[in-house]
């Protein structure tokens, strides 16, 4: 019995890394860069995408890669439902790109990081979803104004409540199923 | 406390979920597919990468994504030590990529799935590393015979033991950190 009320704290530790306390937020509502979205949840990457964030970072040297991440409960959730619940959180790594290196002779792989950004959902936010970008610094992010592009690009065409459920292999299927797509995405 | 100890199960199911049995072998040593992988620790992604099982898979059409998932312990003790434990295992996920769908007009993301493939530390193989890979049943898959060039090529070119590090951005700067480069990758 002690022995195993003795690993409680541990496991909770645990349960923390699993499930995360993400989204963070300061007291003035400056999201907290999460030091630890690389054990998040994977959804997919691209290359050289033209649209968003990444066409505009860097239009004319070699595409950049972008890698996106979800807090692992909200990927359990949408699993279940094809939906995303109250503080989910995306982080969209943009990453330079590199032909030649090593044995590799074409194609690309990933190198240097050029941007992070997140997308929250949160009831409290008007349109209940808000975008952020970190500056290098790493200190907490404030909210991009919801004039910016990625408001309307993202609520117009995500295939599912404001996210490009679209460009994420894995969980296209589970929102077919679930029939969560948005009109728009079904045709 | 009847409510923690009540508990214990559910969070011994997280635990598995988190550090995961794998690798999991049948009574005739093939290995069984994880049916999880996709929850493992991210490491990088490439597009039409020059050798190994991209290229050859399908040289002539769109280039293929190949997104490579490390075991969840094995990531953390490569964290601490630059060094992979025994049983690490590490999957390749072969996707194909698309260029025109949605609001994408260029660039590649990714798509249906090629190829599923792992490597295996286990103290057991002669070699100490081992490849498999998994048919499209998703049957346990047999071991990739000894005499593949995958075993030669990620011995002689692998940054750190037997594996490509040199491709994983967040895990090259702990390597080097640890001083546990290959020498022909320190050159």
């Amino acid at each position: 019995m002690r022995k195993i009320l003795a690993g409680i704290p541990f496991v909770a530790m645990l349960l923390l890394g699993a499930d995360g306390p993400a989204p963070e937020f300061t007291k003035d509502g400056r999201l907290v860069r999460p030091a630890d979205y690389r054990e998040w949840v994977y959804l997919s990457s691209g290359l050289g995408m033209t649209y968003g964030p990444v066409a505009e970072a860097n239009p004319a040297r070699s595409p950049n890669f972008d890698n996106v991440f979800v807090t692992p409960a909200a990927y359990r959730s949408f699993l279940k439902n094809g939906t995303w619940p109250d503080r989910t959180m995306f982080i969209l790594e943009v990453r330079s790109s590199v032909s030649k290196g090593s044995i590799n002779n074409g194609g690309h792989y990933q190198s240097d990081m050029v941007a992070i950004e997140a997308e929250v959902k949160d009831a409290r936010f008007p349109g209940k979803w808000a975008f952020f970008g970190f500056e290098r610094s790493g200190d907490p992010a404030k909210q991009i104004p919801t004039t910016a592009s990625c408001y309307s690009c993202h609520a117009k065409n995500g295939a599912v409540d404001n996210t490009f459920v679209q460009f994420y292999p894995t969980l296209l299927p589970v929102a077919k199923d679930k029939g969560t797509l948005s009109p728009s995405a079904e045709r």
